[in-house]
């Protein structure tokens, strides 16, 4: 029997043709006949993955390095257990579509009290509860589910943000007919007149002054890094990034002034932002933990602030008015212009390596495993020790940087991890997460094994929520965390795994171990690294101080 | 330095006042210092639990048996991670207050772009979010937190739901004053005229007949156990109950029919419900998995119908009306009355039992964990075949049954036997869970060891998520699921806790188990029970055609 086309083959078709390889969830009574309509597609692998929660954290990791992602899950229970993660998603700019399996229409209608449901007749309280954070969604019936998915699929192109796809399963299996056209690409909103006011605005700005551009995340996610890159080049621009949109940017360019996090930043990045004759905002949203609290110094009569849609010069709004065209237009009012280099600052003097016996710190470790890093690697980076440890390292071009500092949901990076594995079959995932972050989402490693990914994921073994102690209760019992042996976990959800692990607690350790991992391309390495209970970074530290300030009662 | 006394020692006062003694949840940014008067407090205990979903599971549990739970989370990243849970309070009557550390009124209100917001200004779409399922809410301040406290526990306790309280770091802070007086008890809403009227209609509706009475969950949820016994023994009254309500009643008991499922019931269930000259239904909401899809059979003109706060007889209202009240009055009419013995059921013949070398089966392994359950036990059951394939055979008096057949959250169970081993440290936790929905939630055993619970969990080894092969998919990949070796995963989590473990396939290596663990009573005993991947009890694979047609578009 040839299964006639549906509204369900519909959906997977558009997935398919915006580039979506992976679709992430668990099966649940609601979602199942939809399943069959991935599983038989071509071009869609179903990743099953452990619980919700897990799969819509790899949803957004590979949704950070395809462009997009699916997730799938069954109603109430199912789609309620992602919320966190659909909600990271949305606050860091990261598409996501989420597709619900739900009771029939006649179903719903008919106000039934299902399992799955409230029991009170109503099937919009989780309709309600994903309007607050996704960017469109839709509750599909036979007559709107071909228009409705589209036009949800094209929001979540143009905001770069999740989106919500209600499916009955009576609807799913609707006869339907292919799509007659593609999807269109987010168009080019820009209005010619605008674009001309700025680009004249900007030059008068600009006349006579070496401007220096600070970029950030929202580059990447309005798409927008070759127009970046051509503008620092054509100029020659000095330049920073802020700790979000880190490897936005060749941070070995002799170019790059380092990461800017406002009162928190090295003297030189500090003073060549601030004092800049001219600045260039690309992209940049100031966050508290990114700004250093707001401590952010941006005087808007020598500034240019080139948001996603909109500009801003000297103050003066120009919309609409598309990033990469703001771009564009200075990279052409610079061209040409002389190019005396950039100051560099002294290069401090090298530390003294430390000895093979010493035990481990937070500045050593750090300082190792960034020096490990190589191109092409996946650096993942857990909002906590790991990432303020690492994100002060620069680290070589072609690799990319993940972190969450907006959303800072621990847990998120493990299974971020799995969906950058999948996204990025060719390149090397390396997971830095902390003992107390791992273990809210432990299991997804379980899958991480099942694919045969070759993560290496260090698991900082500090005793606890070092973060939480970073802000309030340093010997509080409630930041305890129970001891874990995280190799034999490994080999407790997939014993053929054969993972290299390493527990380390020496300099010398940690670096035969990086050696190690180095040498087995192909497999999953797990390296526990100890350190002290109160070691902390001193950019975490003097977040710390910041947030317990923020916390506390005027 | 002694510590003023603030709000955040109202808000635990309160607590403990109301019977709270362990508290639930995840440190984080914004609830720190509140852990602070949690651990201080002489009568509360924190519990650190993995995650947050965890946490809301555990405390629905621990609800379910304690007559209240407290739950702790952070802003954002946290609470939404327990939005399953507190959904699945809602749905199944469970009073959780959910306590959420949020940013100072002045950072919201100044519309910072914190971390853990959506970073557009916006503090209340996490509100908006709990509204869709908690019964009341509040966002403290100073001015409003001991008022709104108080009205918000008042509603967890009058409607048997969870409430939410987001509570700012700073507000925690602000001097106070402990309470006056104790919050009051739900009061006696009941109208005199009310109750008048109902008597009189229902002594009418009875006059020379013996009715049956058909209770369920809401019965124990409204604090009305003991009105119901009452009147079950002035009248010897035949009587069933539903699958959510097993174990309100004694299953012993001569006058105990059975269970109760529409066309899914036994014979004589159905016949001896359905037939009768008169129906008392008790607390009942007939939902999809509890009523064989709807087959339930009601005639209004022969039926007195006790709501929470409402009662109808023979399709006539009367309200407000407590339950209690209600079942009172018929205790009433009903005693003195002549009292004919129920007719028994022939018994069945007892099957021969299985021979020790059998293989495990659905059907045996059911039989033998409830001839296994003792008074006392705490029988915890996952949606799936273990409730559906325990809930029918008859547990002694004095066990609690616990079950979640309208929310049906896999995953849910593991997390609530903490809940219910910490609510009750004198009662024996039995867990029945598969594979499948172990792996959700499966680190909570981390703390189940830390605590050094004693329950006896038995893991059924089915190979994948059986509930959903039952609706579709039956040998679909996406059904599969990973093997884990659980007994390993304890020893990860807990390397001291050394468990019974045991690996049965057999009836007579479930026997031998059974055996030791009723021996080992203060020990974690795990028993994987091995049977086949499409096995089901009859009772799941009749359900499994309901959902499965309910799904199919007609």
């Amino acid at each position: 029997m040839t299964q006639p086309y549906t509204i369900g083959h519909y959906l997977v078709d558009r997935l398919a043709e915006l580039g979506v390889r992976h679709v992430f969830g668990v099966p649940g009574d609601f979602n199942l006949m939809f399943l069959d309509r991935i599983v038989e597609h071509p071009g869609l692998a179903w990743v099953g993955n452990v619980n919700e929660l897990n799969a819509g954290y790899a949803a957004d990791g590979y949704a950070r390095l395809n462009g997009i992602a699916a997730l799938v899950t069954t109603f109430g229970v199912g789609e309620l257990s992602a919320v966190n993660a659909t909600a990271g998603s949305y606050a860091e700019h990261v598409p996501v579509v989420h597709i619900c399996g739900a009771p029939t229409v006649d179903a719903q209608r008919a106000r039934r009290s299902l399992h799955h449901s409230l029991g009170d007749g109503d099937f919009e309280h989780f309709l309600r509860i994903q309007r607050e954070i996704t960017c469109a969604q839709a509750s599909l019936t036979p007559a709107n589910a071909t228009r409705e998915i589209d036009r949800v699929l094209r929001e979540v192109l143009e905001q770069r943000r999740p989106g919500y796809l209600l499916l009955p399963s009576d609807v799913a299996q609707v006869p339907s007919y292919p799509p007659a056209a593609p999807i269109p690409s987010p168009h080019d909103a820009s209005s010619p007149g605008a674009l001309a006011a700025f680009r004249e605005a900007a030059a008068e700005l600009l006349d006579g002054k070496r401007p220096t551009v600070l970029a950030d995340l929202l580059v990447h996610r309005f798409r927008a890094v070759d127009a970046l890159a051509k503008l620092l080049d054509a100029g020659e621009l000095p330049h920073a990034t802020l700790l979000w949109g880190k490897s936005l940017v060749n941070e070995l360019d002799p170019n790059f002034l380092g990461i800017y996090i406002g009162a928190n930043s090295e003297p030189h990045v500090r003073q060549s932002v601030e004092e800049a004759e001219a600045l260039i905002l690309a992209g940049v949203q100031f966050t508290d933990l990114i700004s250093g609290f707001f401590t952010q110094r941006v005087e808007p009569a020598k500034t240019i602030d080139i948001a996603p849609h909109e500009a801003t010069v000297a103050g003066e709004l120009f919309a609409p008015l598309e990033m990469r065209d703001a771009l564009d237009a200075l990279t052409e009012l610079i061209s040409g212009r002389e190019r005396p280099p950039v100051p560099q600052p002294e290069p401090a003097p090298a530390p003294a390596p430390p000895a093979a016996g010493d035990a481990l710190t937070q500045a050593s470790m750090w300082d190792l495993l960034a020096d490990a890093v190589t191109p092409g690697n996946i650096v993942i980076a857990e909002a906590g020790t790991s990432f303020f440890g690492l994100a002060t390292h620069p680290l070589p071009a072609g690799v990319t940087f993940i972190g969450q500092p907006l959303w800072a949901s621990i847990g998120y990076t493990l299974p971020a991890a799995l969906g950058a594995g999948l996204a990025c079959p060719d390149r090397r995932v390396v997971l830095l997460i902390g003992d107390g972050s791992a273990q809210l989402t432990a299991q997804e490693l379980s899958v991480i094994a099942r694919h045969g990914l070759n993560p290496v994921i260090v698991v900082v073994d500090n005793d606890g929520y070092t973060v939480e102690r970073a802000i309030h209760g340093a010997d509080a019992s409630y930041n305890d965390i129970d001891h874990w042996d995280y190799a034999k976990l490994l080999s407790a959800f997939e014993p053929a795994a054969e993972p290299l692990a390493f527990r380390v607690g020496t300099v010398g350790g940690l670096r035969a171990a990086i050696e190690e991992a180095g040498a087995a391309k192909d497999r999953l390495v797990l390296i526990e690294a100890e350190v002290a209970k109160m070691d902390m970074p001193p950019l975490l530290r003097k977040l710390g101080e910041h947030m317990s300030e923020a916390n506390a009662r005027k």
